[in-house]
This record gives structure tokens, C-alpha cells and sequence, in this order.
């Protein structure tokens, strides 16, 4: 059981940010997402481009944007829970609660803030019959761990930046990369386009367009796909591989949260916005584009004032008759739970003589 | 008479990004502000001190965020009336306000946001009787334009930073310049104390201390000053001087805006946190520091949340009957009102073969 002061779900800007503003409280934080990284969508969607509102930031990229998120927060030592989906909850008689994982891992906090975005992101599957007894043998829909794939044969499926882009890193690492497509253009950035064409003339990477993978085969586990050839009719052939990777985009679904008793108006999270973005369960919050209010914007920037607001009345509940003081960081500095601490260079008192 | 969509009284953070925020709106702003300079007490009392809670910077300097937000705003091309200070507002027929400043500068605007902070930083003044006759008239309590002071002979007051760091600075503008403090010691960052110990040891600035400044001469401006010099009991001599600048220190003060008849609370605007921020004169909002509702926290990064909520409510106003809807700088870019474009680089769709 992991036991935490302050339980995130969702690991976006809005979560990460949480993890700071409860240090500057000496609270602790640990967060669970569907994805295989911290970043939430700013990461896996769109890491590459500019988004201009963040502020003090006339641009920053998404993936920036994490970085600077994840270095803000490290010395309050957050932990993660990545590659689960938070799926039951459960308030114990001490008040807490318990969040279950649908791989089964367990967490335990007296305080939820649910900052999930616009809900997990489940991957878009193929539509092949028996895909679903090869996940996690050889089927994969995300790349957690490029690793895994040294020296092997992948199969990728897709026709975007996500296709593109780890088609070319894979190339470097698997001992055979084919990306297929069921058409001959890819959409993506101008870079990641061009690079697939060098490395298939290169013949570092295996081009098959425009075809659909429609079967997979192997015993306990993938030992390779069918694929149809969509420009001669009827042709099918078997192309062998240790990884089959559908990359055809994600899509944001509330998902289990949805069952949680709490209230949900148009796929988000009822809250009270006067206050301390506090759902209709006391102890469990929802911050950042997964909660709706009155005036509700759903903007990053947003997201890092609710949680700050949520973070005071965490505090109450975890610290209870307890007040506290609000402290500027730049008058009194911040104690990491490292150990390190960060302040303003102090002011002298000299004499000039 | 100055006319614009949104008049926001303060030049701070707050004030700054709402600038940005209406202008993904296409609302122009203008800013009033009693200090030379925008930035607010970022700029002005600790521009050199880290500040590490706003979001995605670990650290940033107050006077690097100042600039930033400046840069980020510059497109959406905000007029400024500086080192005036907003005096009266009056509701006109058409439903628009005129603020007049202190110095009698008019403006006009249908939506008037007040993004005040502590409130306008007066300077704490010296306790000499004829001071205040000598204003504007070789006596400066700001240093707005260094200019003024190139060839002129200069005495500064006070033992902070600003006394330090002036000095410095008009030593290679002014043709003398004295620094006087009442005591031998300095309160400053250890470079400042020790660049003007070597600009004195050179004959650069010259030093009197223990001393205190106790009366201005002059017939239409200033001539020259009277020193005491503590140490030596009642020796005054009279130094000439062209002009007399005491830096003690700048304390904010709410001032003219605690008599417009909004709901005052502990020196701050009561608000209506649960829509807009608007106070209880329609029209009129109050956002960052200045403004209190259950569970204010004074933090810039909540004046930043606040701004952005209140420029949805100024574009209804402005805007009667009209529906925005929101648009992400990812996705459509942003145009300038200086006719500049920034735009994420577009995907392409390109055939590999």
C-alpha cells in the first residue's frame, strides 16, 4: 500500500504543479496516470508545439512546459504510479481514502485531488478480432520503454507524428522497424516526414503503403501480422515480428472516475469554485480541465491557481486546528524534502568607510 | 481624453498579462500606474531577488518576470500612463468610467479593472518642513528618467538598495554625485555595498555619514541642501546641489481608490470570486493582490488565473449578446494588434515513397 499525504490523479501540468504548491506546505504527493510519463497530454500529444499563454512564457513547447514543471517539483519528491488507471475508490472508516489501479496497485491519502485533464487517455485500436489476447505479448499501444524493443522486430501501424517519430527512434534500437500505412501520405511535422523517407531509402526502416494489418499471429505470443496490401486486391502476405504497435491516436475518456459518486455535469467534475474546488465528497477535489464551475476555462494556467487554492484546504483536513501562515517564497525561501534549500541571497549590513 | 476597451489601474504582473488575455480577445488595454516604470513592486522594490513559485519556473528573477510579461503582452500594443496615480472614476451616460490621475490625465473605458497589488507605493518622505515645495522641482522621491541627472550635481538619501544602487549608477551620468545616510552602515546585496566602497575609495561618490539631510534651499528649485552631521554635534554645513534625491523606502497605500464606493475588506476590494471578479459596481473588477474573497491567497500566479476569468466577463460587457468561444493558442495562434502572427509550424501531409 502506498501511503501519501495528497493523492493526484493525472500527472499533467495541473498535477505536477500540486506537487509543488503542497510542498511549500510540507505535504506529500503521489501521483497515478494512464500514461507511461509524467506530462499528461502536454507530453504525449503535443510535445513539440508552442503554446503561448502559459505566463511569463510568450512560448514555450508542451514538453518544455513538463520539464520545467517536473524540476520545479523534484525536491518535494513526488512518487508515480504510470501505465495504471486509477479505477476504484474507497473512503476507509479513519476518514482516508484507498485508490486501486486497474493493474491492482493500491494508495492510501486523506485527501484525492483528481487533476485528470479530460480524462485518461485510452489508445484508439485496430479492429482486429483477436488483438486484445496479445496486449502486453507483443501488442502494444503506447511505448513505455524503448528498451524493449533492442534488437527485435517491430511492426508499427499509423500514419501520424506518433508513428512517424518512433519509427525513427526504434530504428536506432530494434533489429528490424516496418511502419505500415493505409495510405501513402503521413501527416505530420515537416522534420519527422522527411526523416522517414531518408531512412527508408536508407532501408532503415521497412515502408508498406497503403496496407492495414488485419490478423495477428503466434502462439503465447506475437510472432507476427497479416497484412493486406490495399493496392493489389486481395493480397495478403505474413510478415514476422516480435512487436506489433498500433499507434492511431489516443482519446481522453472520464472512464472509471466516472463512477465514483461524484457530480458530473457534461463530462466533468462539479465543483465549488467559491472555495477550494472541492467536489460533493469532502476530501476529494478536481482540479484543471477535468472540473467545470461557473465562468470554467479550461486553460493550464487555471489549473496551477485551483491547485494552489486546493492545497490550503488539504492542509485543514490533514492538519487539522492547525493554521497556516501564508510564507512568500522569495522572502523565506523553500525547505526541499531532499534536503536542499533554495533562497534569495541575503542582504548585508556593511559599513562603507 | 484616452479611450480603450479595458482601463486596468496597476502596471504589475496582474496588470500585465490581462493585456495578453484581452487581447486573445482583441480588447486593448490601458494601464495606469503611480511608479515610472512598469513591473509594480517586482520592478521596483525587489527586481533582483528570485521569486520561486510561479508556475514552470523553478526560479525567476521579479525583474525577468517583469520583462517577460512585457515581451509576451507587446503584441496586443498597451498604452501606459506612468508615475500617475489614479485618482477619481466617474460613471458616465453610456455606461463607459473616467479615471482621472492625480496629474489630471484622462481616461476612458467601458471596463475598468483594478489590478492594484498592495495598493500605489508612495515614498516615504523625509520629515523636512519645506520639502514638498521643492517637488518636481529638483526634488525627486523616483528616479523615472536618469537623464535629467547627466552633468547635474546630485545628492541621494538613504542606506537600502535604492540609495546604493542609484548611486552606482548616476556616478557615470551625474557630474558629483553625494550619497548621506544616517548611519555607517548600508542595508544592501553584498556587490552593491562593495561596488560603492570602491567608487568612493576612486572619489566617484562621495560618502557623508552619520548624517541626515534637514532642510532643502533654493529660490525656484533646489540649490543646495543643509547636512547635519551626526557625529559631530550641531555642525550643519550647507553642500550645493542642483538636485536631492531621498530614497527611503516606497510603502503602498490604497489611496484615492478606498473613496470609489467599492466594498472595502482589510484594505482590499471584496470580489465576487465565485463568477468574474467583479466588485459591487458592475463593470468594475478586481483582480491579484488587491482584491479578497473566502480563501484569497495573494499570489501572482492567482492574479494571473483572475485576470483571465475577468477579460471573459469584460469581453460580455463589451461585447453584449456575443459568444466567445474559447480557442487555444496551440491550436489557432495568435494575431497582434501590430499585425504579427505567431502560429504553431503546421503538420504537413506528404507521400513517402
Amino acid at each position: 500500500m502506498i501511503k501519501t499525504d495528497i493523492l493526484i490523479i493525472g500527472a499533467g501540468p495541473t498535477g505536477l504543479f500540486t506537487v509543488f504548491e503542497a510542498g511549500l506546505l510540507k505535504l506529500k504527493c503521489h501521483l497515478i496516470d494512464a500514461l507511461p510519463q509524467a506530462g499528461g497530454q502536454c507530453s504525449e500529444i503535443y510535445p513539440k508545439k508552442p503554446i503561448y499563454d502559459i505566463p511569463a512564457y510568450p512560448e514555450i513547447l508542451a514538453g518544455d512546459l513538463t520539464e520545467k514543471l517536473l524540476e520545479q517539483c523534484k525536491q518535494f519528491e513526488p512518487g508515480f504510479t504510470l501505465g495504471e488507471r486509477a479505477e476504484t475508490i474507497e473512503k476507509q472508516d479513519d476518514g482516508t481514502f484507498v485508490v486501486t489501479t486497474n493493474k491492482g496497485t493500491q494508495h492510501q491519502a486523506p485527501v484525492v485531488a483528481i487533476a485528470g485533464g479530460l480524462g485518461s487517455f485510452e489508445p484508439r485500436k485496430p479492429l482486429i478480432d483477436n488483438i486484445s489476447s496479445f496486449e502486453d505479448k507483443g501488442v502494444e499501444y503506447f511505448i513505455k520503454d524503448p528498451e524493449i524493443y533492442r534488437n527485435k522486430r517491430v511492426v508499427i501501424a499509423g500514419g501520424g507524428d506518433s508513428a512517424l517519430d518512433w519509427s525513427i527512434f526504434l530504428s536506432d534500437i530494434a533489429s528490424e522497424v516496418t511502419l505500415i500505412h493505409r495510405r501513402n501520405e503521413f501527416r505530420g511535422a515537416l522534420d519527422s516526414v522527411d526523416k522517414v523517407q531518408e531512412l527508408k531509402n536508407s532501408g532503415k526502416i521497412n515502408l508498406i503503403t497503403p496496407a492495414e494489418v488485419i490478423n495477428v499471429i503466434g502462439h503465447t505470443k506475437v510472432e507476427g501480422v497479416v497484412v493486406h496490401q490495399s493496392k493489389n486486391i486481395n493480397e495478403e502476405s505474413i510478415l514476422e515480428c516480435d512487436h506489433f504497435v498500433p499507434l492511431f491516436g489516443l482519446s481522453p475518456k472520464l472512464g472509471p472516475i466516472a463512477n465514483w459518486g461524484l457530480e458530473i455535469e457534461k463530462n466533468a467534475i462539479v465543483v465549488n469554485n467559491a472555495l477550494d474546488y472541492q467536489t460533493n465528497i469532502p476530501g476529494i477535489f478536481a482540479i484543471g480541465d477535468v472540473n467545470t464551475y461557473p465562468g470554467k476555462l479550461k486553460l493550464i494556467l487555471c489549473g496551477f491557481h485551483e491547485a494552489t487554492l486546493m492545497c490550503q484546504a488539504a492542509y485543514k483536513i490533514i492538519n487539522p486546528g492547525k493554521r497556516y501562515v501564508l510564507k512568500y517564497t522569495t522572502v523565506s525561501g523553500i525547505d526541499g524534502f531532499d534536503g536542499t534549500r533554495k533562497e534569495a541571497p541575503k542582504a548585508v549590513v556593511k559599513k562603507i568607510e
